[in-house]
């Protein structure tokens, strides 16, 4: 199975200086994803924690919501030139049966395409099971505060290669339970959230979600559907983002760095 | 017609201080991307520009080549709840008809999907048309370590929201031609790519272009689709956008900082 980093030669210029040296990439593989048989969507990731990647996906499409309605979870297919498996597509079994959407343009990011903002928040509502908007969790600024060096602490890919995005999932008094490396941030996310749903911990209630870059409208839709009531980032939020997380009753913290953060939505959480 | 920005009241916090004030944020919304009239993708981006978005995209993805192809670009249908249109979608009319390629699953990212990167490569590889191996452009790293502090003082939108990506388009002298700004780092390299085929100036023969993040295989591909022999990058590159480079002959730099850079293809142009 391919590893989460590739050892390169490359050419380093310091100045007018130039050498060759080894340098470790972080790797990105295709990986599809199948629901009952059926290819659903490709996504260019980092290898490893593949389970985790599926499960969470297609929690954050509104396909699974607990454990229990997931059946199975296996490599097929897809063998290389050598004959060998590539362990590049999973095909997921949901008990229950194949749910209708199959298509890409039925994938609920996109699903209220050619629309405008608001249809599009309102398309990730109608999908949300958790009330994340009930959650009563309050979070201490210091808490907050503390998050981002926990995470960039676990990041062991990162250290090496300079290019993963991160995403850990904490508990509201801080605690790290679960981080996870790719060079996509949705699938970092989605790692979390999969390792979460396979632990049988949906929804996750209580809990808080950094990322280490944006938050974009995509990951907000991660975290609600994953009953998720506090997403942080370590970075800017977007304009849609910010939206869906008023809309759903989720608190949005950006530029979540040092000391310091600021809450577009959600504030009363802020102990 | 919608803004690169959006005004919203946020909570500050610093220590244990806490005020409100207005923060800018990056503007986020759908595009529906249609090609004779049928839809082929959806992204969500950044307003403005959104014929170069479009035309770039499908440059990227093999289905547009010069400006002598592109019969037209409109805004159509998508209407919001008051009858307005949102401008959230795209048709773009090619000469010689609609490519037969019209479903997410043929789109080129991922038309390999389920295989190794290997394949992935190879796909891309047979839908270039320009012979990026070939071009014979030399850049002094002089010229390159000057190119990110050019992107940063030309991109307006960050500086208010600290959230967007940019891409620059620069000659082999290291004069800036064009830059544009996203949510999305592909877009913002589609708009790039999309410019400069409404300028005619496709192939992009002797050009080098910029982004502000990492380098993935997506990148790699849509430089390589508009004939642009220099990529590099202010963060690192992935596996497959590595590998990618070396089979087209492009040269990749990574790590682009101060006077510093690491070249992991093509390091005989860096003269």
């Amino acid at each position: 199975m391919a590893r989460a980093t590739v050892r390169r030669r490359v050419l380093r210029l310091r100045g007018d200086e130039r050498g060759e040296r080894a340098d470790a990439l972080a790797a990105e593989e295709p990986l599809e994803i199948r629901v009952g048989g059926e290819a659903l969507t490709v996504t260019m990731r980092t290898p490893g924690h593949d389970f985790d990647l599926v499960a969470g996906f297609l929690v954050g499409e509104g396909m699974l919501h607990t454990a229990a309605e997931l059946a199975a979870l296996r490599y097929c297919a897809g063998t290389d030139a050598d004959g060998l498996n590539t362990y590049n597509v999973v095909d997921a079994t949901l008990r229950g049966g194949r749910p209708a959407l199959t298509t890409h343009r039925n994938l609920l990011t996109t699903s209220a395409c050619g629309l405008c903002g608001r249809d599009t928040v309102e398309a990730v509502r109608t999908h949300v099971r958790w009330p994340v908007g009930a959650d009563q969790v309050r979070v201490s600024p210091r808490v907050l505060y503390g998050l981002p060096d926990q995470l960039r602490a676990a990041q062991r890919a990162f250290d090496s290669t300079g290019g993963l995005h991160a995403a850990g999932l904490f508990t509201a008094e801080g605690e790290l339970l679960c981080v996870r490396e790719d060079v996509g941030r949705h699938n970092a996310v989605d790692k979390v959230v999969g390792w979460a749903l396979r632990e049988d911990r949906l929804p996750l209630a209580g809990h808080l979600l950094l990322v280490s870059g944006r938050a974009s409208f995509e990951l907000t839709q991660k975290a609600a559907l994953a009953g998720i009531p506090v997403l942080a980032a370590v970075s800017a939020p977007s304009s849609l983002a910010v939206d869906l997380a008023e809309e759903l009753g989720l608190t949005l913290v950006g530029f979540l760095r040092g000391e310091g953060a600021n809450v577009y939505t959600g504030a009363d959480r802020l102990a």
